[in-house]
């Protein structure tokens, strides 16, 4: 297992929320990248090395489910690895309990991977490998 | 404000929780720092350019109310800023809302301060001067 970075931190949160706006006003952050998905719209902010994910509610799905039961949120956070294919191989291979037992498709062409938060102490973490920083071209 | 990079992520967790065991055994992440302060154990672990920081609740205080609120859960993001003073005061005369209103000791030798959820969207912000990061020796 190879971690290289904190990709990205989430923070998921209700349409009434003005986080993006805060972070983008009061901190000076500004959204790279926009994307919707099923029941939400990811907005990516750099800062520094990492991003700040924000993953507004727009419909029924996990986020809404999150954000109804615990209000506005920090959601889980991302390790960008090498490889990983072979980091969710080394992690089932630990016992590590998977919520995707294999690599699917993430946001900005990332391959991408969560584990159950049960494996890592109530920590949701996902797994990141971002081909376009990667040593291997696709 | 000039955010330099995300200093450390903060996850807050119970005595039980086993976060800490499971970033070092499945993710290979090391405890570079250890510090106790009151109700609380600090421990952080590098990744890149980025802290995951953990918090175990050890005693009454906030760490423990947070805990026992919701679980063990991510706490809040901390942000580098090249020099606090002027982020503080920034911060303050756009009107937001400051739990600490004037910058005060971190751990590892920083001085940080907490702006209040309610600017934020929810999402709790730490601002992090790291003077052996900086330009301006102490």
């Amino acid at each position: 297992m190879n971690v290289l970075r904190v990709h990205h931190i989430a923070f998921a949160h209700s349409a009434e929320s003005d986080a993006v706006e805060a972070l983008s006003t009061h901190l000076g952050l500004s959204i790279e990248h926009v994307e919707k998905a099923d029941g939400f719209i990811e907005r990516m902010l750099p800062a520094g090395d990492t991003y700040v994910q924000t993953l507004e509610s727009t419909g029924p799905g996990v986020i809404e489910k999150f954000v109804d039961k615990r209000g506005s949120s920090l959601h889980h956070v991302a390790f960008e690895v090498d490889d990983i294919d072979s980091a969710v191989a080394e992690l089932k291979e630990r016992g590590v309990r998977m919520v995707d037992a294999e690599p699917r498709s993430g946001g900005m062409g990332t391959r991408i991977a969560f584990a159950h938060p049960s494996s890592f102490g109530g920590l949701l973490v996902e797994l990141v490998e971002d081909r376009k920083n990667g040593d291997h071209p696709a």
